[in-house]
């Protein structure tokens, strides 16, 4: 069966959880946001990414990376700051970032014996 | 301004990432799910949790633990078992789980001057 979730290889690996409240002004967000997954996509040590939002505009995206340094190169890209600052100005009324180290893993569903 | 994302003390902390699509058998779904989010918020090291969901069926939920023992504790009871197994058996077509480590975490939206 081939999955539709994320499949990512053995932890240690890296995801930075971005929950977020969109705001009303949603200007260009469509266009910059997939400009911005083909971009991330090219990243040395970009290992997937995830998102989901509910119909009040609450959601969340989460990308996973081999380890910081990946992650710390992508903050840096030129392309994914100025599509920052545009969420800081215009996107989103609310935001959480976190980096997190995956230490655990597992996939399902599946007979639990727990 | 009140704030409509979880709160979250300063890292470290965990987080229980759980990627999933949906089944076509939802059956007790909302039920179970409303009893696990009040069983929870009870549990000692409970932070809170998120929830975001697209029309076709995935989607994630991120509950945040203080530490890895408050999200072991949580593992073994014994309600929270049986929704597992109903999940295994019956609302989740695939579903992914990951155990992380939070190390760094930012508010937003904010002037970014890195």
């Amino acid at each position: 069966m081939s999955r539709r979730l994320v499949q990512t290889p053995q932890p240690p690996y890296y995801a930075v959880i971005f929950t977020s409240v969109r705001s009303g002004n949603q200007d260009g967000y469509l266009e910059v946001a997939g400009d911005m997954e083909r971009l991330a996509a090219q990243q040395d040590g970009y290992l997937g990414h995830e998102t989901a939002r509910n119909r009040d505009g609450s959601g969340m995206t989460i990308s996973y990376w081999r380890d910081e340094e990946a992650i710390s190169a992508w903050r840096v890209n030129a392309k994914h700051r100025l599509a920052r600052k545009l969420g800081n100005e215009r996107w989103y009324d609310e935001y959480e970032l976190r980096i997190a180290r995956v230490e655990h893993a597992y996939s399902g569903p599946r007979t639990m014996e727990d």
